[in-house]
């Protein structure tokens, strides 16, 4: 059993540090706003005082929080993770960051003999309460190796990406194809819309077959009835597709699909549609064609 | 138990056609080659001597030929399925046509007491086998009630998308997110090998989480090998993107993602892929990155 | 001199058959609406009671009508141009018509002796009271030969484009550009304005250097002042870049700009401004990016 | 008559200076490599040891270098402009940087009692020499109105864009149209070539209507040609282009054809043609086609 750190108990962070509770590792935690921490405390977590704190307290330290910023200020900051770190420390941030800056962050980590992985993954909170995220990791072999039975306790899909960012880098490619199923699944209810059909008929029937995607599974129903709460919101989407496309610059890879994708998503921003789910995107479509995907009564 | 014709026995046509018989109906086939009845035949099928016989044969006829020429010569031309027709026969094409070439052969069917329904299908002949496709219907809607048990004997998923020619245009819905999935799962895995990922690593997160593709899952493993052998060709893929495309210039609906995917898929074809499968797509983006998509050792 | 026929008298019509019998020649013209030819026949032209006796009485008949349809009706139809004609007689459409049309013309004007040229024009009603349009002549080259003084005392550039349908095909072509360029001025004073430029910042220097377009040039100003008063209406823009992506379907040739220039276009006709001038796809992309183009004070 | 400045005697600065020594002015100059210099000093303009020395000898100091780091190392750096400046005097930086650059050497600039103007030109060599450039000027308008005369020496277009940072904000959207009417130009081609016309009536037609372009005009012939010597390199256009659509994420505004034309480029690039000139995109579409451009015999 390890003495394990969490620190970030949003939405993902609580139910994934409450499995790592719960196949009996100590846990120390930490979040800006205490509040969130309480039913793992009385579930028999530490409090840590501080990031500083949960990492004197730890072998294994998890992040989790919301963006590159947020993860370099709780790793590198002022009372960050690795001001009260020690030679030998492991550091898993499972943020979902840019490249760039995970491996800037895990050569300081290394700087200070803390071997960092690069871990985001895939899914909705309730995967992550059931185990069965994705995860992808990326960083030093032999660190990934020493963390893979806790990756497996949060994941039905582990894989290895290759050195620091790859973990972030791979989240990144499988974002893009994310915003283009979304754009592609808009697409085909607007169209399906014009041309007479009940959009659920093409719900129902690319639940089966090569057409099927998550896209659609996921946000069709939400769509038509035209339910933008946001679970991965359009201006995450794009900033994510936005650093796909600064990737496929750097490594020189034309994307047009994608990158078609994102000039749509950006009209959804423009419009004030940031903050709703990214399949918003059907409204700008919609304004496009001059129509509105409803059902049938 | 129904007196069942059934028109072209394919790839597809086989399996469809015995899980009818196999069901206890009687059947009589056609086909242009008749060395594919074989087996049938030897189930306790009987030959039909051409389309018009299968059809005073029959009290329903099933048609699941290549495209909307054989359809229409199948169905309308000398020696076909009306010529041997009589009011109140039911008629069930279950090719993948233009859905004005459809209502056409309907209206033409009508004419003459026939009821017809388009009923095209998605899925491979493994799910033909096991009555698992999805089947989108177009037509009248009695006469769809009246075929749903058959529809139930041959696929998992059976969707009454509306009056004549729906079911062709909701497989061409269908197929537009088939392409644009197709074409965002080739610039991932470009992107993927560009930015130093085992493109393997791409399949295996994608098989979980909102980005999920059957795409990806069909074609991935596929792809990264360099299999092109057609389940699906890039010219069909391309021809069933184009009137995806002008059933939108119909209706009036912008589709920046299909269209521009239509390009790329354009491109495969001009170079002589055509006949490939239409992941081929992948080469066109390997082409433009200057790299090859390739599995790590 | 010749026996010269013009059938045709709208906009453009006029100022041309006026240069041509201003030159000397015989004029003999009919219109749809016989109004039209008032001005012509107070100048010296008569008026022939169909298209049929226009044919008669000339040498060299000139059609300048609307679009595929009116072009067949006026040669093929009954009372038709063919049906007046005998061997030897030459005709020269200059509508813009569709090259297969065009050719299918030249094929039934051949069968009766007479000799087609398809001759559209680029330029404005001014330039054609100048003497100044663009003419793209496709047909046999010697009957081209024949027609060209008659051709100078109408354009300033007078391109031979090759067989019959050549000249149709280079006005596709040619319009191509003009799409994607109206496109590119709408992208270019959209981004001006959020910038925080003045667009007409853009309009003159635009106006010197290698950005210089014609798009610009003629629809800048009028862009700025939102005068979308029709000189090439939207759906007009729309009717040729779809005959001209047509024709990249047939050649096999990606043309990933125009393809998308003509998605906004479509927009452009589904919001119901197909009558507007084609640079109102200025405000398909002003709505995506939540802004309007104004002239600053 | 002003002691003017010029640093940066490349293809552009050596005309541009030459032409404000012949109107009279005293000129010190200043070059990287001293051997540009020799033609200016022989007609009688003095070399200055560094920037810092051009700028103690002059009250208008201009730059005209290659891109950003240089703009900023020749202004900021050691032995740069500010080091030998002193309040009062006026910068005109006429090199084609990033605004955000260029706003933040003005700031700079400004911290020192230095006025700067970003100028940035369009115009080939010639242009320079014939003092028939366009220029596009951001900064304090009454800087502008103070240089204005030496501008009327080197153009024949100026435009004032606005505060600091907006001339360059102006080359960027001049540049996106250029960029877009090239693609559209290479589309063209290749589609007027594999519909059968020779390209060189492509040329000839839009000389002349509202489809001339710039684009055509200068490099229409050189791509026929297949001569892609560099007159505005491939990677060149790609930078502007990259930072025009970063212009756009800013500001919220989606462009369909830039972005898709801008992911031509990249394959150009990465298929190793980026120091050939811009046209080369022609290549990237002639492959895709699977077809080369030329001129008929």
């Amino acid at each position: 059993m390890h003495r394990i750190g969490f620190i970030g108990l949003g939405l993902m962070g609580q139910p994934m540090s409450r499995r790592l509770l719960d196949a009996g590792h100590s846990l120390t935690v930490w979040n800006r706003t205490a509040d969130k921490a309480k039913g793992l405390l009385a579930a028999g977590a530490a409090w840590g005082a501080s990031a500083l704190a949960v990492a004197q307290a730890s072998d294994i330290v998890f992040t989790m929080v919301t963006d590159s910023a947020a993860s370099e200020e709780v790793i590198c900051g002022r009372g960050g993770v690795l001001e009260g770190s020690r030679p030998g420390l492991i550091l898993v941030d499972m943020s979902s960051i840019a490249p760039e800056i995970s491996r800037s962050i895990a050569a300081r980590a290394q700087a200070k003999g803390v071997s960092m992985l690069d871990a985001p993954v895939t899914g909705a909170p309730r995967l992550a309460a059931e185990g069965k995220l994705g995860i992808m990791v990326g960083g030093p072999r032999e660190t990934f190796a020493a963390c893979r039975p806790l990756f497996e306790r949060l994941g039905a899909k582990i894989v290895y990406a290759g050195g620091s960012g790859m973990g972030t880098t791979l989240k990144l490619v499988n974002n893009l194809i994310l915003g283009v199923a979304i754009e592609a699944a808009a697409e085909a209810l607007v169209l399906a819309t014009k041309a007479g059909l009940d959009p659920q008929a093409v719900i129902e029937i690319t639940s089966v077959g090569g057409a099927r995607t998550g896209a659609m599974e996921t946000r069709g129903p939400r769509m038509v009835r035209r339910d933008f709460t946001p679970h991965f919101s359009a201006s995450n989407m794009y900033k994510d597709l936005s650093t796909a496309l600064r990737l496929a610059e750097e490594c020189g890879v034309s994307l047009p699909a994608a990158s078609i994708s994102r000039e749509i998503l950006r009209a959804a921003k423009s419009q004030g549609k940031g903050d709703q789910d990214s399949c918003v995107v059907m409204t700008v479509l919609e304004a496009m064609a001059n129509t509105i995907v409803k059902l049938r009564d």
